[in-house]
């Protein structure tokens, strides 16, 4: 039987080697210090889980397609709250940001064409592109700039008559980077001088620690060819709610993705009940968790730059490092983390950085660190993180 | 900007025309039992929302990307009572039999292949079909024969070298038909010879009323080919939970589809926790949710073949009948009845077939029930259909 060459091409999941190294870690009996996913480890607002809990009705039915109109309207009140004005019928319920991606992908691309992206990127997204046939052209960015865009030259010198759209992360996983306003116009700028898509993908926009943030939705010049996807995920730490968001104020694609929608009947019905909550949760809950983040992002970043040659500019959002290390391979120097190395018995698990990027033979040397353990733990972990660091590049010199 | 033509391809959903007939109806004060959507009536076994309220953790994580290990094993448990013997890592979580059927198109073929199914069918498989550019070669069943399966020459002679499998649900939505031991047998010689993936969308297994039920689980020879899509949608009545799996021996395939799962991240947490009490569901309450649709499905046929020109076998399955109607439009028909008729102010909104078929000028006589109502209410829509059809006879004679 036939398997297609396009399922074929979706990489496999990366960590799953590296998790098999952990969990002989922890049979040996070693506390693992987990910096590789972003789970986030923030209490959920109670106000999702009373409102599941509330649930009344005797039969779970569809929702409608395009989302209960209860949480488009939260979601529409979030986006006037930064004075970005859509309408209700701008804004779709999709199945996490996930699904958002994938069907915006479909849209705006045939087999064949393909979407620049600024790498290291969000490594889903390459699996998303594969599955329907999508090429990623990749931007290279670099630790030594904080992975903040290259020239206007060098990203319309990517652009092809297969190129669709611009598709990225603001504030960037796995990089952190937040762009300012003005590499925000000229990706604008670009887009309209050569009829592109710009998927602004920004589901970690309440994660900004210093420095302005420009939404897409803000750059009214471009109102019609913007896309932007979000979630609740990260937002409000219910990752397995599963609620993601497409906005727009281009009709015409809203209304294809909307067939997209009605194909797949519906997003659950109880997360979207949960949902409309989360999306009332007082400013003063994103704040907390804004100033509890960006005090982790303090303690990981600043013991992590006391290693002489580990290349990383403070990222300025979501909850993520890409650090260069002095090192060759920074997969063996993780499996190494782990195999053979411990302080007190325990170590820590950083995430080897080359799955992030497209290009061939980057990010070899680079790890992605998700802060998402509470501070305590974290500073412990960064601590073992930089002995470990130190002591391998002694061991290996 | 570029919209794909791929997107433009997936129809529309076409009932939303016909919806607003309806809401018109409604607001000039008729009453309109609806007939045409598959959303059931029947309570949701309170397990599900007990478990539900259960949830103790302070965060809602990401669930596994295979989906929760107790979901699985429940599944497996269920499959095994009807002596399908599939192991845990032979079963994955999707969001609905829809994300199924999507990634089992994705995996099995690629942009210009092709997918045998018998017409009418889902009409969604053909919008998921069209997003990922496959083609559907259909395999034209009549409501003369109750929609079973032409001839076996009829079907190989569809295939062609681009031809990856042959699709179906049985019990058949739209149609209820059940096939025979001898079909199953026949598709499964077909798919063999002709190295075909099966993709069995069963959904409607424990809605059979009469004979003997045949899942291609049960077939030995063809185990490696063989995919099965499920849901707890109609079986449980939980619609709303967008809880589905993909069953298959074949592990090539499963890991392909694992990749998938593993880039869309994980299927709602509270909903696989709840369905794991669903599949826990006694006997007894598919027994009594069977009997029920039986009498319903009694008490609609019954009426509707009392109309001379009527053409429809009685279907064994699912909670459908598509009828062939002495009309020459169904769809002008079902108008007329939203809003050119009511017998005490009451009238019933069908489904028009048409939409259901690929191949062109097909189903434009013919209209699908479904009988989702509870009986009292599903008499007395009986009554008033076969009235309105006699009346829209004799004023179009």
């Amino acid at each position: 039987m036939n398997i297609s060459s396009r399922i074929q091409a979706v990489p496999a999941s990366t960590i799953m080697e590296l998790l098999t190294y952990a969990t002989e870690a922890k049979k040996g009996g070693k506390k693992v210090y987990h910096l590789n996913i972003g789970q986030p480890d923030i209490k959920t607002p109670d106000e999702f889980f009373n409102a599941v809990k509330d649930y009344k009705d005797d039969v779970l039915e569809y929702a409608l397609s395009e989302g209960m109109p209860e949480l488009i309207e939260a979601i529409q009140k979030y986006y006037k709250g930064y004075n970005i004005n859509f309408n209700n019928d701008d804004i779709l319920i999709l199945n996490g940001g996930s699904e958002a991606l994938l069907f915006s992908m479909i849209a705006t691309c045939n087999e064949g064409d393909n979407i620049l992206i600024p790498e290291p990127f969000y490594s889903n997204y390459n699996s998303f592109a594969k599955a329907v046939g999508v090429e990623i052209k990749p931007i290279t960015t670099v630790a030594e700039n904080g992975f903040h865009f290259p020239s206007k030259e060098e990203i319309v010198s990517k652009i092809d008559s297969k190129t669709r759209a611009i598709l990225f992360s603001n504030p960037g996983n796995p990089t952190g980077v937040v762009y300012t306003k003005e590499e925000i116009q000229m990706i604008s700028d670009i887009a309209k001088e050569n009829d592109l898509w710009i998927i602004a993908d920004e589901v970690y926009r309440e994660f900004v620690y210093e420095g302005d943030y420009t939404s897409l939705g803000n750059i009214d010049e471009v109102a019609d060819r913007v896309v932007i996807i979000d979630s609740v995920s990260k937002r409000y730490s219910a990752c397995g709610a599963r609620i993601g968001s497409i906005a727009s104020k281009n009709k015409v694609f809203m209304n294809q993705i909307l067939k997209l929608c009605q194909a797949r009947l519906s997003v659950p019905t109880l997360e979207q009940i949960g949902a409309i909550e989360l999306y009332k949760t007082p400013s003063t809950y994103l704040a907390k968790v804004n100033k509890e983040y960006r005090e982790r992002r303090d303690v990981l970043y600043n013991e992590l730059i006391k290693v002489p040659g580990v290349v990383c500019k403070k990222p300025a959002g979501a909850f993520y490092i890409v650090a260069k290390l002095p090192v060759k391979s920074s997969d063996h120097f993780v499996k190494w983390l782990l195999s053979n190395f411990d302080i007190d018995g325990q170590t820590v698990m950083p995430c080897p950085a080359e799955g992030f990027y497209a290009t061939k033979g980057l990010g070899v040397d680079e790890i992605r660190l998700a802060y998402v353990l509470n501070k305590d733990d974290l500073a412990n972990a960064a601590k073992i993180l930089k002995i470990g660091l130190e002591t391998y590049l002694k061991l290996n010199k």
